[in-house]
């Protein structure tokens, strides 16, 4: 099968990070695409960020429509135009934020999240009560670190990762973390190693959620609110997108 | 004070009528500006059509900046990309659809929304969820219409709402009608008319609650997770973002 | 419009302070009644409390009706009689409490509440779950300050709001703070100065959101359960009662 | 023990009706005083009437106190005024909404309510809420009939309400039925007969629950929130209860 | 009237002090059966001890259907088998968990629970959340103590539970604290006499409930879901559920 | 993998088609061992059914201990057991009606239950809630067919399942469907092909998310409250447990 990662912001380096661990994981017969767009912001911090993000991702799930795709993940962990990337596709698309609460919520009663700025954490609460998990997860921490520094060598954050992942050890009365962030997708091994608790990393668990609907047949629904878009002009930069239709 | 009304959509027809509401509503100190982004799509029926758009809403608040903006409203009833948008400002901004179940909610205990489409339902529903009245909403109907027949003469859109507020009336057991689209901002009389119980409409309700803000000195808050953006580098098309600066 | 503020305790220095406020506040068209009941207790501190003034401020709004109002205000942070007082009138009633969630929900994602006695915290928070915001708040604090120490000059209540304001703003990852106290109604802008964050109080609140109402021509839904009192008997004290019809 | 059951209305009628199925179901060593207020509406049936009718609970708790008084029934479905009349007292005190519920979650896993008017329905709703039942009722059921028809003999008053009862069993899923009205406390037996499933109804319900919390040596707590009020002046009609004090 | 108390471990002692709890607070009337399944664990702690722990319940019910039973008690905090053994008979079935939430709730606005040990404080919120008392509980608490410990003389555990609950009272905004073990059944008076707020215990508040019931007239439905089983085979050790039957 | 799939009835024609599903579904590495407990019910259909049938789930997950093996699936739509399995192993051990709440998540925004019997849907019910997916679910549905009548050839069960699928689609205002029922393991194909949106079935479900759990490296967590249950005596029938330690 062919499984188009996308990666919403525009750091390559992280995309290869995010590629890496994705093949890693995949079953022999998955065939990885990791790529990103060409246009957006290098990392994902806002709201805003997000927002812009999100059309990235679309032009990605268009671009991968074309070629032929099995299923998509999105490899932010705002799970930025999710509902939108599925309006576009009969593949099942997968966003990571959801993929980790999913299998966090099958290994653990109850788990924490680690992300990196606090004030991305609203971001997380408003997926977790979305999605129905607001009640298995016990606290949405963060380690203080921008997106970013999970780039550097050396940096100080995976220290400051692991600290925040054994509070949450300690004082949350957890059985599981999730990591909070695609550029975290390296480092699961050695979280997991010193916390000594089940860490789930969400491009990881998309992949493997991918490739499990896949395996069953199962793809994004087309009766009801995730059909393809009716058709309809678009202006400006969009215009292109005028050209959609549902004869898919 | 100087208020925007950004209509998502690139339909100027609806703008005009979106501002025609705004203006014979605004307190006489309010200048409505009422216009919409150049790109993007001419109605907003999907997730896709809504995440696109958000583009265009966070380019008119960006533009709002510079010219000096006291509110924002944003006029789909999908409230796009509002999070977002407040992130780059400290006037308030209000959505639609947030907008009218505040104010619905204020003179019922229970309201039901007419929508245009069915399949749009499902945003009003998460809107519900997130803005805390999921419970004072009894049912999310649909008068399954497209959008821009509401654009058209003689069309019979009009009967098709105003017949689904009835039902909605007869059926639902309660207090008010939430109109679910912006290009409805000019039905709201002839409806609450013929259906005899009060008809909320969120462009007017908007346009108050942000006269009511900036009366109040209550802008977006700064503090925490609506703070500016991280100012950071944005490559392509949205390039010019990289130069957004906290120095605001 | 004529907008009677009712003070629902029997302090008339708090009356006049609010009545203050909300005239500061009130556009100029606004016609601020500024009044309290004759009989119940001088302050509200606990579910007795409130019970026994609601029929103040049930009086109050009859009286409303003879003369001719276009919104009322019930100014204590329980809104005591709030639902019975939609149902005595067309117009427009806010409580003030409601008004400060509505409010603080429209700038920020979460905010908190400061209030003065710990044991009325219980009231903030079935308020919260029946308007729909307990998600919205992240915690009910108090300043173990009784709401008579407000009245008094250079008591050392404001600090203790203050400094009870400032722990909110540093451990509850919030964007807004809720006062919870019609008497700290003068108390904003101070507080606001010393904390550096959107600090939201109820009276002005409620004004505005009464002037909104009004300007948007929605009035308390008279179609279903907010419908006036069905005609009927009423004994002793309460026989005046026996009068009100639904010929309004 | 003495048990004082307070029928919050007027109509002396109900109040003997009431009394008389209080006594009946109670254990021999309780001691049953029936009593209603002076002053207040007939029948209570919106929340003007109930807001009116707390101040004749409160009244009748604080009659209680000074006779010495086991535990307190609160005999209108609404539950009027019983967090402010377990402030009064260390007895516990008991409202038939509240005590149905809780019967009826202990013999079915979802039960439906029939109510006498649909407009009374959303103080049901209310308290499902607050009481934490709301995914324990199915359906808030009206068989529109005014409160006092049910005073009247051979009234159809009866036959509609097994009529609602009979669609509650074939139409909701539910296990048992909980009468949502004081006056329906002679009615349980035939009820139960015609519809064939546990027919709760809150009077008696409130009696034994009352006795349980007895026969444990449970009280209303006096830590927190439902502590006696804080002594403060009353003015006016409500001046007699600035001589209540803290020394009980 | 005929009560059988079953206590799902097999730990005689506590079946014992169980039953003596149980004879001491029933009614003159009530006939107290204490009984422990032979078969199954000595003490649960765990979801595994709680699953096997089930079928000692059923048994218990089955043989005190045939023995002719007017209300049983499950005296185990985690209510195991509840809904299973309301199938299985026409007379009223209370888990001692169940019992504790409801009572605590009665004289209460907020409680908390102080259990064994933190590992099976899950079963609780799971309980809290199907019974809808989760907003009710503030906070789940372990004194970190195996369950029989309670056993032993002289041991340490009541010091350590007292402390636990000086902790919640302390810290929690609560009115009282449940208990969340069978075998502190004797421990509640010692324990609310050294914490002075109401304490909670479920093997009595269950004791009660069921006279409760009992005395209204009302059984497990056997309308919907908890109607008797359908009569099947069943294989090896349990072939002798074959012959129940729907004739009762 | 060595995946062991529990039928925890006792009818081998229905372990037989699961065990053919499952297989039919795993990936070529994957080894089902498909097996039923040798005692308990035929076939579950009640609470007791249920409680009945986890006996035989936790010695099948000892046994397969015992064995190796490397994940487990729980193949009753009522999950028996399912937190107390996690309990006894380092593997994943999923449910089926998780299973299919799960992956119809992913692929719809709303999803309807058809299950067998309406007396079972209080399962899904408290499943829904449990799992956090209650708004995820429009309706659980029944077809009102014994599940043994799955087992016979030419029955009608196979014409109701789908009329009761179709009346989903038509009128619940969902994207997929969730089968909930083991025995309808083989339907799925026909059943999807006949109603024409996604069909869910939980058996083929469980494996896929079972492979991706072992393939990501993920196992129930041994950390807090699924931790090996702490050592103990049995007594009776269930002596041979008295054996398990913490020593894995």
């Amino acid at each position: 099968m062919r499984l188009r990662v996308i990666n919403p912001n525009t750091t390559s380096a992280m995309t290869c990070k995010i590629g890496d661990a994705a093949q890693r994981i995949a079953a022999p017969g998955t065939n990885v695409v990791a790529i990103q767009p060409t246009d957006g912001p290098v990392s994902i911090e806002s709201h805003f960020d997000e927002a812009i993000s999100a059309v990235g991702v679309l032009e990605e799930v268009l671009a991968g429509e074309r070629e032929g795709t099995d299923a998509y993940v999105i490899a932010c962990f705002g799970d930025p135009g999710l509902l939108a990337a599925r309006e576009l596709t009969r593949a099942p698309v997968i966003g990571i934020a959801e993929a980790a609460f999913h299998a966090a919520s099958l290994i653990s009663t109850r788990f924490s999240v680690v992300t990196t700025l606090s004030r991305t954490g609203i971001i997380a609460e408003h997926l977790l009560e979305q999605y129905g998990f607001r009640h298995h997860c016990r606290r949405v921490r963060a380690a203080e670190i921008p997106v970013l520094d999970l780039e550097e060598d050396g940096s100080a954050a995976l220290d400051r990762i692991i600290d925040e992942c054994r509070r949450a050890r300690d004082e949350d009365g957890i059985g599981a973390i999730v990591l909070g962030c695609g550029g975290m997708a390296d480092l699961t091994q050695s979280i997991s190693q010193e916390v000594g608790l089940p860490v789930v990393e969400g491009v990881t668990a998309a992949v493997k959620l991918a490739e499990a609907l896949v395996g069953l047949g199962l793809g994004t629904s087309k009766h009801g609110d995730l059909a393809f878009p009716r058709p309809k002009p678009f202006t400006g930069r969009f215009e292109r997108y005028s050209q959609l239709s549902n004869d898919r």
